[in-house]
Order: C-alpha cells, then structure tokens, then sequence
C-alpha cells in the first residue's frame, strides 16, 4: 500500500493540509553519522518559491523523532516528521463543488467513499515528498560509493527548462516535461529476474511521484524502432564494458556495470491558471472552473530530487537484497 | 524475487533448456471450473512458428498439477508445469566463448559466479513467459467482466506490423515494436497510493516482461509536451465520465472507470541473423560474432498476449487488494 | 522487521528514553469514528502505577497525526504517536558497565555494533507496546462482532494473581505469570493453510510482546498427554458444533467458529530489585549487579491489553485476507 | 498464505492424494553442490513404515526440477517436485458423511465452499511437509556451520518414546508427544526486534507443522513461575557466556551465541484405530464413526525432520536479513 521495498523498507504517511507528513525507515544499517544539515540541500531542491512555483514555502526541517542517538542511525526504524506550516485549507473547502480535472479528487472521492481529506489533494498530495526526499538522503549516504543525478532536460517540448518555462508563463497555462536521470557507481549484479528487476523496481517507485506518466530506459521508446545490431551494446573487454549503452545499465533486468539510465515522462500541472470545463456538481452541469490554491506551473521542475531520493531507496534495497545471499561459511 | 503480487501470489520457475517451466499461483478462489481447452487460445498466441518467428515450436500444454480437483480449482496453490519439448542445448554449449551482446549472459554469469544455467538464457529465458500466459488465463476467468486486449502497433518503425517485419527480413536484422494494451471494464478505486497505484504496478510487472525498456500510460510522453488545460480530462457528469482519456484511465495511480490504457517499447531481439563484433573470451580480441539457435525476428509479435496475463494477473492482485478493507459490520 | 501484516499493516517505531513512540497503520477502511475517549481506557489498562508496578506513569494520549479527518478514519496510512514524558535516562547511564541479565542489552551491543540506544531497553523496551495498543483499538473498532478478552490467570504459580503479587513482594524479587485470551464472535474459515494459520499468526504476534516465553492452543501442552478419543472435539450439528473445545478453535490452522483459545507463559520481569551476579566489564569480574530505573515486579499484569491488541492487528488482517479472494462476478 | 520468509522464500503446493506435492525455494545461493544421495537420511526419517506409523510407504525422491545445473543450485528459483504413488483415494470417497474430528475436513468445506480436495486432508495433510523435508535439507547445506537437531522427548506423557507407543498400542488409541530441538553454532544478533524476533519467526513457522499446539523457549512455560533471579541467566564473560540458559537462547527476539532451545507439543493423530461419536450427514444424528485409511499412532514420532526443516529454513532467512544490512563502504 503505502509503503516499499522488500528489506529496507520505507512507509509514508501524511496529509498536504493536516499535521504534517512523514516516512519510517526500517533496517537502516547502524552507525550512520546524521544531523540536520545533511539533509538542507535536497529539502531545499524539493521546496518551492522558485519563478514559476508555488508562493507556498515552508521551512521542512525533518525532524528524526526515532531511530538516531548521539547523531548516528541506531538501526532501529527511523521515523522523519515534517510539520505542515504553511496551510490554507480554506482555499480547499470553497472548490468541493466540482472535482478537478487531472487531480485524484474524483477517484478519491469513490475509494474512500466521501471519508477523504480533499484539502489539497490530502494525502494523493505531492507534498509527500517530502518525507521521501528526506529519506533518499539517508540511502545516499548509505550507498555512497554511488551517484544519483536527475535533472530536467525539456520543458513544454524545449531542451532548455527557462525557455519552456516562459512558454507556459506567456500561455498563462501549465507545462510538463521530462526528468532525466543518472546513476553511477553502480557494480555489476544488481536487482533480480523479473519482477525485481532493476527495471522493474526502479518503474515501481517512479510511478509514485505524482504526475509521472511514462519511463524508459536506455534508448527506450526509440529502441523500438533500432535494428538489433544497432541497439546491442557490443562488448569490449571481460569486465563487460561496452561501446554504446542502448540497454541504460540493465540487461536481463540485471545492472551491467554501466551507469543506469532513464527518462521519466511529467505531465503538465493539474492545476493550471487558465480556465477550464468541467462537471459542477451545485448547477449540475458543465461549467467554466478555475482552480483555488497555489501551484508551480511544471511540477517537472521540483522532481529531479524527488526522483533521486526514489532511485537511491530502491537501489539501497535491491544493494541489501543482493549482499543478504550468503552462507555461514564458503560453499 | 522471482514472485509478484501481495495477495493473490505469483511464483515462477524454470530454464528455458532444462527439465520445463512453472508457475504456481496462490489465494486463488476455490470454484473456478478449468479444462485444458480453456488454455489453448492463449497458449497458441504465445507459440513460436510464425513468419520471422523462431521454428522452436512445443506443444506448451500446461499441466495443472495441483489445486484443481474435479475440474475446478479447490483454493489450495495452483502450480503449473510446462515441460520442455524441444531444446537443443549444444546450440548454446559452442558459444561459450562470447557474452551475447544484449542478452543476460554476462550479468547472469557475474551475479551467479559461473553456476548459471547458459543455455539459451536459461531463467532469463522469455521461455518463462509460457507459464504466466497460462496463470494469466486464470486471472482473466477470475476476472470475467474485464476484458485484457493488447496488439502489435509497431514493428520497425512502421505501424503496420506486417511491412515492419518484411523490413527486418530484408535488412536480415531484428527489430523492436510498440505493444499497446487496453483493459476495460475496471471499476473507479483499484489501486493504492503512491507504490501500489495502477501504474506502479503495472509498470513492475510490464519490465519483468524480456525487452521491454519503456512504458507510457495515456498521453505518456506525449503528456510532457502538452500545456494542462490540453492534458486534463474535463468531466462531463457525476458519474466521472470524461471528454478525453488523456490519463490512460488512471488519476492518483486509482483506476478512474475509464479504460486502462498503456503502451510498452519493445526493444529488437537481441539474437540477430546478422554478425555482430563484440569481445572473445577465446582469442581475448573483439571479433564477429554470429549468434547460433533459433530466434525472433522481432519478440514484440509475441508479446500481446503475454502483456494481457501480467496485467490481468496484477489487476486481480489490486481487486483482491480493494475489496479486503471491509470490516464485518457496516461501521 | 519492525512491522506485521500482509495488508492491513503495522508498522512501530520509537525507543524507551527518546520523543517517543508510535505506530502507522496502513490500509485501514475509511469512515471509521476515532476519538481521543476511546482510547483511554485500553491505554489506561496498559499504564504502570498499580500496586507492585513502576512508578513511571505517563498520559500516554496518542495523537492520531495522520489519517484522521473530521473524526472519522479517511483511508489513508494512519500514524499514532505518543510522546515520552516521563523519563530519567540518568538511570541508565550509570548502568554501562554490564549487560542486565534478561535484557536485550548485550544482543542489541553486538547487533547494532555500540550504536543502540541502550537508556531503559531502547527500542527493545516494552514502551513500544503504548502505540500497539492504541492500534489494537481501532482493530477492535473493525472487528466490531468479534471480542478479545486477555486475563492474567496465574502470577508465580498462583491462580490469585493478588496472592502470586504478594509472594513477589515478600521475596522482594519478580516473578511471571500466566496470560490467557479468549477471541469470540470468529466466523469458520479465517486462517491461511501452514504459515498464515491461525496459530502461525498469533504466535508469531505473541512472542513480539516482550517477556512471552510460550504459547499453547486449547489443550496446549496437556495434548501431548491425551488419547486421540479423548483430545477429539466430537461434532454435534451440520454448523460445527462441538461437545468440547480442546483444538482451541483451530483446526488445520482455520477458525472453527469455536472461541479461538490461547495461554501465554510470561517470564519474570528481567529487572528484579534483588542483587544479582553478573560479569562486569568494568571491574573485568563477575560480581554483585544491582538494577536501576523502575520497573514492574510483574509484567504480566499489564500484559492482557498487549495481548488483545495483538490478536485484534492479526485477526484483522486473516479477516482482510479472507475476505479478499473474490472476482467480480460469481464464477 | 502458502509461502513463508522475506529473502529466502519457501512456497508450497500439493494435495495428499493428487499428483504430488512440492515446494519453491528462491534466492537459494549459487553452487551448492547437490546430489540425491543428499536427499535420502532426511527424507527417509521423515517416512512413515515404522512401528505404530502408517503402512502407506512411498519412495519420496525428490525430483530437483528447476534451480539446479551440472551438480549446483544456479540461484534461480529451485523447485522441488515429490510425486504421489501410494495413494488410495477410494478410502476417502466412503467417509464423505462424516466430518472427521480433529481434522481440517469441515472448515475446509466451509472456506472453499465444497470445492476442496478432500482426499487424506487435501492441501492440509502432512503429506506437504516432504517438500519442506526437502527443503529444509538444502537450508541445512547453507547454514552448514550450524546444527539443527530435533528429537521426541515424551510420548502419551511418557519419556520413553518407546514405552509411550506401547501405551498407544495397548489402548488401541491415538497418542501425543513432545518434540524438543537444539539448534547450536547460531551468531550472536540474529533475528529483529518484534515479529521477525527469532521466537517469533520460529513460532509462526512451528504452528504450520500439523499437530502442533503449543510451543516454548528454555524454561517456557516454567518461567511463568520462576522468580527474576532465578531465570535471569547470569553473564560470566565479555562474549556473552552464560551459567544457564533458561532464555533459551534468545533475549529480546535476537540470538544471544547460546543453543536455540524449543519444545513442541503435538496433539494425538486426529486419525485413531477408536471407534468415536460425531456427527453424521447421511443419518442426520451423531453416532458411531471410524476411520479408514492408513495412519500413525503418534505423529510426534515423525515430527523431528521436519523441526529441524522448518527451523533451518526460517533461520536461514534470518541470517540472510542480517547480513544484508551493510552499505558498500565503511560509515
């Protein structure tokens, strides 16, 4: 449900517009040095404020309420709190006359038969990322022989992200774009056959952040229009390096030592500035609808942090579940 | 690891040269009336034999060897055993000296230390996909007023299938396509938040499937250069009907009663008819290599029908999923 | 690790001596009524401050932080914390130089190789048990048909618990007790075959709540001294009656519709305020210990609202689980 | 459900009297050398033929059938397949009337709704722990500087097995027993605090043994009426070595370097030579009932292999958690 992986496990929790928002680690190797200045920089890559983004800004100091003493990880589960500060609900509670399009008021609404907090998306909210965000940096430094680096490489359709930007600005509408994303340092062996690939895993977790709609790996999509001989990474030594790599660092669903690679798909904002039509439930018919609250024009903009912290959780488990397959004593 | 699903459990087994393949499926409900007619259909589209397709061909008759009694199934665990038929392994013993470029030779052989089983890609096989086409026939009986439909849209770049398989033969060349699959009849409320969502899932199970790198659910890519008040489906009544489908049915990672839709990239066979270079353990140079057995020319012609039984094996995953949180007075 | 449950999950965390401890449920139905009155009197039960307890009393009020909208239960991860107030880790410092006999002291130093929080057991501490019990009473609140009722039936050796209390406090020593738990109102059929059995489940629950050495069904340990005539529950009736109730309610692991029956056998209290020998690394000799902090000379006094808390988490889940394997139609 | 562990999973199938039962194992190590004759001294402890144990002998080769290559577990899933011979089936057919007493037959009737396999026990006959025998023989070749010894230590109340049986023979009834196991060379630190506590995870495996009722570590159940100073095991040394072990090897749910220490106890064969009362579909009353078919006087006599697999199975899945637990450097 609200939770993933299968070793280092990671559960979530919290609202947009309640108390606050929140994660627990379980199976966090003891030892690990942490204090909150570790975490400033990707909480501060997460928030918004930028041009463009929402004017809702908040401090999000993750607090580690369990699991750390004397500054180190104990190895008993680690639950970060971050307090919701910066919350107009009220803003919320005028729009429940029409389910917004692109949001999961709707299905919300039916799954949860009337009971959910809809303020602000509740807990569908992107802001529960921010949980997340602070925990990649506890798997960051876990695997720290490794990289994680996305980055957003198009906007609105354009390679340069203040270009796209300006189109949406100029079009008073919201934009997606793509995330790129990097992962180096990676050995050779990672993941497992089929459904806990790395492929598989890393697709799982994506699709989590709000607004993702598609993945690929390596060449991807363009893959399906290659020849074989074009898309095969032809080997060049034993080690396994290679010429090209078409295959993003998996093959089989096994990481092959090259650096893993993949774009993610960001649709536009939900919540765009324009108005649009949509069923009202008060006049019981179609209507002109604009939305309340404050919104980023491209969420795209924010999740290239979101996406490492995501990326780094699972790889830490997929690291855990590859080294946990050992006997006492040598076979 | 090599299972999927939290309820109604997966397991698979097998390598694509050894005594056969497997698949037990557990929770699955007792009553369901099976005969072997009832695998025929699909078992048939995932054979070999085709045009451009591999002249490997087995009877693949899956014998239900547990949980079924008096031709229905009984809720006890389902396994499923598909022998293999017609395997010539000294095809593979001869080409030891290479990794084959694109295949899982060489992770296999590092993350195994030596031990794996080679021939002809032994569990990584997509020879394991005969047992989850026949569990995804159960699943499709299970749920009997959905319906699972997936079809080639692509092969080489050229949307009718048939001339983009010419194209491989006279290139003599392997080539990707695009499988798009379609599921409706979903109810509004299945799947979780965040890692359990519709598309979470089903993008695990979709990359668990051999050469798939990519997958897009709606507008997918496309979503990432659309302005928002393009992208957003405007409801057009209480009931959640919508204009468009531009979300591929799925709001929060919650099915929204729209159709599931999504699209996979399939990358060409790694296996070409036409000489690759790639490293020699045996003479320590690169060289040519040419691939021996027998192969697809393009694996995405026989991957509809295994796209339909993973979906439909994770879509009764998330049903079972949704219809457990009741409690057993109206509260 | 520190979490039970196939779907209706728990998830603890939280130490002894540190802000405090809690509990996210995930997968809880919505439009359940939760407030702060009714957990006071489970959390009340679980209180120290009775005669022969620990003078350590806290308010114990768990804040529902997540989850909970106007007063009813919204579907989403519910998260439970309750802060730790009353703590004097002073206490414990002092105590570094041995391992106190019968505690996780000396496990938790070489697990977690120095780096456990060891003031007062840390996360090992019963404290944990605060945030289960108030879980326990909103599984309750779901399984509102079905009761638990847990006693403490013997204290050292006394069927009086009041008489077994005063022997401790005459020998100014702690000593154990015997728990029994009752579950009535359980429909035939819940339970997995093998390890999601009834039996498997509880007792993997049971042995979770510190102290608990044993578990036994029914007739228990007493079955290994019967005649299969005189340990069989005889059927009276198509609906399953029976003239006795030795099985304990479960048979090949499922709930018969007889009350499911279980005792738990509750060591003494590891902190005894007599002297005990124990190595000390100090001093590098084995010599006189004496046990700081405060504690219960018997702690299966306040065991029984552990005990049904726990069978309500499991039973809700086997509850989930059963009623999970349909399809959409009848088959 | 039919499955057990979190890295080292065990997924069982079959029925007593359908074509065989068997087991998957994944994540097993790769090359572990394996051969049949590794097989036979389990398997046959396992088999009945002795004295007072059933006539039904069935040869239980275990057939390897995935998961294994030149002599070597590969560490893909391995699938072990025992075929059912010796089954008369017919013995059953006649007994439909009847319900038996202490048998699964009815809730199994209930749960799967008249469509269970209900010939010998179905899904719930011991039959299914070869498999697990098998199983469990390979967990003991991972683990393979660690014992595993199991043995019966009372029968019908006496401490010579022997003279236990005798008593079953002469009152021509069924009888119980207790089967007591030691498992030595076990690691300080394995297990996790709460459900994946060593007693836990040791509990919940035990109570899927058909027959058992009741289980306890050390002093179990006389712990409850031991005072503080007498159970707490005195530490004697910096690594841990105690004077006694009444923790049974366990304090706080993790290993503490001592022996893991067990009992069971397992109620009388539900199947007695005795004629008993129950309740009759066919009269409609409750009258005289015996039972056909071939079975044990005392099921504890076969008990101790499959302890011994069971526990070797479960720990090896605790050491696999344990050691997967590292960051690829030093913190």
């Amino acid at each position: 449900m609200n939770s993933i992986n299968t070793i280092f496990k990671v559960q979530i929790f919290g609202e947009s517009h309640g108390a606050g928002v929140g994660v627990v680690l379980d199976h966090v190797p003891p030892g690990i040095p942490l204090s909150d200045e570790d975490f400033i920089s990707d909480m501060n890559r997460r928030k918004g404020g930028q041009k463009g983004g929402t004017p809702r800004v908040e401090a999000d100091i993750p607090e580690l309420k369990t699991g750390v003493f004397k500054g180190h990880t104990t190895g008993a589960p680690l639950m970060i709190w971050i307090a919701n500060e910066n919350t107009r609900s009220g803003d919320y509670e005028k729009q429940r006359d029409v389910f917004r399009p692109g949001h999961a008021d709707f299905v919300a609404n039916v799954k949860y038969q009337g009971f959910e907090d809809f303020r602000g998306g509740g807990h569908f909210s992107a802001r529960l990322t921010a949980g997340l965000v602070a925990a990649g940096v506890i798997a960051k430094k876990i695997l720290s022989t490794f990289s994680f680096e996305a980055a957003v490489t198009e906007v609105a359709g354009l390679t340069d992200p203040e270009k796209g930007l300006e189109k949406a600005i100029a079009a008073k509408d919201s934009v997606g774009g793509i995330v790129s994303c990097t992962i180096t340092g990676v050995p050779v062996g990672l993941g497992e056959p089929f459904w806990d690939s790395v492929e598989s895993r890393l697709a799982q977790a994506m699709f989590a952040i709000p607004a993702v709609k598609g993945i690929e790996f390596g060449a991807g999509f363009e893959a399906a229009r290659m020849f074989g001989t074009e898309h095969n990474d032809t080997y060049l030594d034993p080690g396994g390096n290679t010429v090209s790599n078409h295959a993003g660092g998996v093959l089989g669903g096994i990481s092959n030592g090259n650096p893993i690679i993949f774009k993610l798909a960001i649709k536009p904002t939900a919540s765009t500035p324009k108005n649009q039509q949509t069923y009202n439930h008060a006049s019981g018919a179609v209507e002109d609808f604009s939305v309340k609250g404050r919104h980023d024009l491209c969420v795209a903009l924010r999740a290239p942090v979101i996406v490492e912290a995501m990326a780094a959780l699972v790889i830490t488990d997929l690291y855990f579940l590859a080294q946990s397959r050992r006997g006492p004593t040598a076979i």
